[in-house]
């Protein structure tokens, strides 16, 4: 287990070192663009440092986080060896530092800038007034988003990228052309499987809500200037935040098991601790928005809305892409006429999948800018809603130690299932980790609702912030959002196609990146004797090494694309063709992503639905036709549906800090 | 040769006949509730009747079309004995009576209710203004494309599950479960898909341009009384499609090969005549426009954009769909790593393929808005510049004729080679009918594309003549179109899932049909003895009635979508959140369509790359897996991308038709 174990530490170190390498370069160039930009007077001069930090406690978080994924995936194997439910717990207080880590160092980051920016436009450069303080407060908070937005952007490309590939290579040469089971050590490329595991599910998923997270606080703040709520107004979704991370604290201490646990069970007791906290943060809340901003109980019923968002969007997640519901069930009966039928019908559940959380994120805007004073005939009232829509993702984001904790604990119990195997531990000990793993796929999914959902808030509240800005940067520029208008038009329409291009992308680099690993392990298995009789050791440092490579070179491609479009569209079609294309982005890309996220969960599932014994178990030809679609799957849901997420944000915060230079120029 | 035509003949009657029927119950229905609505002053007294001609028509020419593309089937296959040319003109010549019929038809309809309505409103109910009359007019005409709209959804929609019921159901028991090739007299659901191939890609194509012909025309007409263009801008419109039928008449002359004509100087030839006829239109344009509107001759370079737009998205669609270009190359390519692959890659090229669209008709919509002067700071200015993007659309509309001629000469020469085949005719005529087949596939995705861009481009018109209608029924009520208005962004939100649902819809029922199909061929193949020998005729009725019934009830449920969604959104909502839901349908629309139809395409043409001999050509491992693909892309590219099309008419068609409604009563 120990040998096991260090060589994917290894492997994920070796991956973290190279990305870092590899995104510190182009860190290094955008830093040294904004500098530009600052000294010519498009940006203000903290904004490159910001920048800077933002990418850097980005980073910090996924790199905590996987050190301690990484160190926990033995210890899990270890802990199921005494019972499940030491098992349950090692796990999941692993994946309760990561969330912890996320929320802990976005909210220190945070506090460093606030502090550090009141001092000096206190003390340095003193501002005629409090509200024109604050504005120069959050406008500068905001772009460090874009920081994490960059950083976030390689984690769940790269990562994803990287899972991906060494999953179908692994699976393609592995199982399906030697034959051997999955996680078998004579795979070589299984220790790059179980690196994917944490650099894709943990140092991911961990980048991609810390984004969520401080971007929805700082846009918020940054709202509650124009919409007349003054300091504390802005001070509202910090508070929050720090709120949710006690009560979720306090909610971790629920997540327990008994030793003869079912499936459902284990899945309530991981439930509970999230239910705890959410309600202990509706209560709390109440009492801290009553006693700051008395005049605006409204801004309590967003928090509400935002913490019900979340959970509904996890149930109707949950209901799509359980197999314990119809729509999976239903699914994995296709696969009877085919792997053709298999497809169309993964689809088909994906695309439905989408019509619920629409309504949801349809319903929770409303609602949230209406109870917050929202009012579309006066710019102060119109602006307090969009404070409403705001405070609705960060209360939705307010449970994020908990929801990451349970997100994380996924990918660990996955890798100790792998370890278990791959060790040879007793039968018992396998059933164990398997029901732990298998539980996690379900709270995987779920997490990936919550992810998109919030996502999708948290970028509405950036489109907000983005027009707030170009106010404050050019109060005399007139705007004209109607979606008649042709630059809104046409940025409406390149912000529908550009989520289906970076899917594409995302897949294409997965293919690609799958490939070389294919024909690596192919090559390992034909030079190297004695790899399938076990006798030697396979090389399984290269397979690592290749992923990291291949994954780090396929994901620049995509991450341009999401940095330049907004800049490109800006120059050309304006702030209102802006604005156009990042509401675009935002409806189509998460329509997208949930039908993507979904019809991958759903896929996977029926596949584990047909293996449980159903329409002719494992190696029938159901179970070859649901592989397929498994394998479709893969990518649809491990990189191209998150990636979208990180792109409706980016996308926004490049906006953001580019406002400056859209604003003097542009042509139309 | 005429038993079999004959039998697909009957199997096409009597799918209209019961179409018809069901259609004929749906529009008394939807009469019943119109008349209603007028009786309460919800809508003008005209209104139901403009709308049962609209229906009327647009089921004449499908049925007009259908009948001579059966007709044409046997005499093409027979033609082609004599050699390639003789054939080509047979099927070419169809074709063009299919496309001429539409154009002719719709230009029919339109002149008596325009010449009605001026008798009307200046001898009966007179008006105080002329351009009140001419606001009358046009409104009363605009109600009429939601007949046109009703039945071409039936007929795309139930076509297209028919036709794609019948291929699938054909294929999976004959070709992979029975063995026998391709168009075999012995598969008792071949005459179900020959059929088919005349329902959906005849009859449906006809009714979806039908509809985007007479929908562009009357809301471009509609816009010029805002635009202030009085009742020349109105006529111009007309006027344009006039000249459209004349010069594509005379193009239709210039279609002609030699008899070693090789598949690029077929293709040539019928290129030749649509280049032909949007050279003459652009001439002609120019003469008529200096002469009846000199004082905006910007609307002469709407013309030119439109006419533009509609060879260049022909242009992107086949290089993303053709084998012989690079992108279905090499999706031909990932079936050696199998179909999980060809499935990665075909999604992945249909994603890829939206940006050129995007851009093309991005682009146009600028061009064509600021040509005509259009200008966002005056309301007479916007109006416009809305009128120029209209006449970008009946510009790129006034080739229909002969695009249509061109699109529906495939389906024609695909039956004339099944026909050829199942006659026993001999191997060169069958090889000459092959030529004109797979020109065929190629004149399809074109047509398609074609379909799409100007549905696209229609649909804006619409929502623009959707706001002013609502202006005109309700002047005092205060429009809020910013995309940050939040029933705006909820309309969008809802817009942009709806096309997905409708696709997710629209496949599981192709998928539903193509299951009774695999039972019944199954059964038959079962219980009547010497079918498989050849000495027994199979039951072939009883598929096609099959077929019939199935895609009849099949296509009741996206139908009731696409139809009460715009009216429950208009009523919760309001106008701004129908026009946000407008704007998300028809953006994601086009995207999601231009998307699956270009990978249906390209999966079709991988298979028969494959077939052509690459990659190990027929039967291979390879083949297997892209027939895989080809099947998934059938719903893809015959069922679901093009109903999208006429989803994002329909959708502005009955919001237009129940503006009352949501101006009386509304939520928000």
């Amino acid at each position: 287990m120990i040998k096991i174990a260090t060589a994917i530490r290894k492997g994920a170190a070796a991956y973290l070192r190279r990305q870092y390498k590899g995104v510190g370069i182009f860190f290094a160039v955008v830093f040294a663009i904004l500098l530009a930009l600052s000294f010519l007077g498009y940006l203000n001069y903290f904004v490159p440092f910001a920048f800077l930090t933002g990418g850097f406690f980005s980073a910090l978080s996924g790199f905590i986080g996987m050190k301690t994924a990484t160190m926990a995936n033995d210890r899990t194997a270890y802990a199921a060896q005494k019972g499940l439910n030491k098992g349950l717990r090692v796990a999941f207080s692993a994946g309760a530092v990561m969330g912890f880590v996320v929320v802990g160092l976005g909210l220190l980051d945070l506090s460093i800038w606030y502090f550090f920016l009141k001092f000096w436009y206190t003390n340095v450069k003193v501002m005629a007034s409090e509200s024109l303080m604050i504005q120069n407060i959050t406008s500068n908070m905001l772009t460090f988003g874009m920081g994490a937005s960059c950083m976030a952007l390689f984690a769940r490309v790269g990562g994803g990228i990287f899972t991906k590939a060494a999953d179908v290579g692994a699976d393609l040469v592995g199982k399906v052309e030697a034959g051997i089971p999955e996680d078998d050590p004579r795979n070589p490329a299984v220790i790059a499987d179980n690196v994917g595991d944490n650099v894709g599910d943990v140092a991911g998923m961990g980048a991609d809500l810390y984004e969520s997270y401080v971007g929805s606080i700082v846009s918020t703040s940054a709202l509650a200037v124009s919409a007349g709520l003054g300091s504390r107004g802005m001070a509202i979704p910090m508070i929050l935040a720090a709120i949710g991370v006690i009560c979720s604290i306090f909610g971790t201490f629920f997540v327990r098991t008994k030793e003869d646990a079912t499936q459902k069970s284990l899945l309530r007791s991981l439930r509970l601790g999230t239910y705890i906290s959410a309600g202990i943060i509706a209560v709390a809340s109440f009492f801290v928005i009553r006693a700051i901003l008395p005049q605006n109980m409204g801004v309590f019923y967003s928090v509400i809305t935002g913490l019900l968002t979340g959970i509904l969007i996890g149930f109707t997640t949950e209901y799509y892409t359980s197999d314990t519901y119809t729509p999976t069930k239903e699914l994995s009966k296709t696969s009877e006429t085919g792997s053709a039928t298999v497809i169309i019908g993964g689809l088909s559940l994906g695309m439905m999948s989408t019509f619920f959380p629409v309504i949801i994120v349809g319903v929770a805007v409303l609602i949230s800018f209406f109870a917050c004073g929202g009012n579309i005939m006066s710019d102060a009232g119109f602006n307090k809603g969009l404070y409403g829509i705001g405070v609705a993702a960060v209360g939705m984001l307010s449970t994020l130690g908990i929801t990451l904790a349970t997100d994380a604990y996924g990918p660990i119990a996955d890798n100790a299932g792998g370890i278990a195997e791959m060790a040879g531990l007793g039968e018992e000990v396998r059933n164990r980790t398997d029901a732990l793993d298998s539980l996690g796929n379900t709270t995987a999914a779920t997490g990936k609702g919550f992810a998109i959902g919030s996502a999708a808030l948290t970028a509405l509240a950036l489109i907000a912030a983005y027009i707030s800005e170009v106010h404050a940067l050019a109060p005399r520029l007139s705007f004209n959002l109607s979606i008649t208008n042709p630059p809104v038009l046409v940025g409406l329409f390149i912000g529908a196609m550009i989520p289906f291009l970076f899917a594409a992308l995302t897949m294409d680099s997965v293919g690609k990146a799958a490939q070389s690993i294919v024909h690596e392990v192919r090559r390992q298995i034909k030079n190297i004797p004695g790899i399938l009789e076990g006798t030697t050791e396979p090389d399984y440092a290269s397979c690592v090494d290749l992923c990291t490579r291949s994954s780090q070179r396929l994901m620049i491609a995509p991450a341009i694309l999401a940095v330049i479009v907004p800049i490109v569209v800006g120059l050309i079609l304006g702030v209102n063709g802006v604005a156009g294309f990042l509401a675009g982005t935002t409806i189509t890309g998460f329509v997208l992503a949930v039908m993507m996220s979904n019809a991958g969960g759903a896929w996977d599932n029926a596949k584990k639905h047909i293996e449980a014994g159903n329409f002719g178990g494992k190696g029938s030809d159901c179970h070859k036709a649901a592989v397929v679609g498994d394998t479709v799957g893969d990518p649809f849901k491990d990189t191209s549906g998150p990636a979208i997420n990180i792109l409706i944000k980016l996308t926004s915060m490049v906006s953001i800090v580019f406002a400056g230079l859209t604003v003097a120029f542009h042509l139309m």
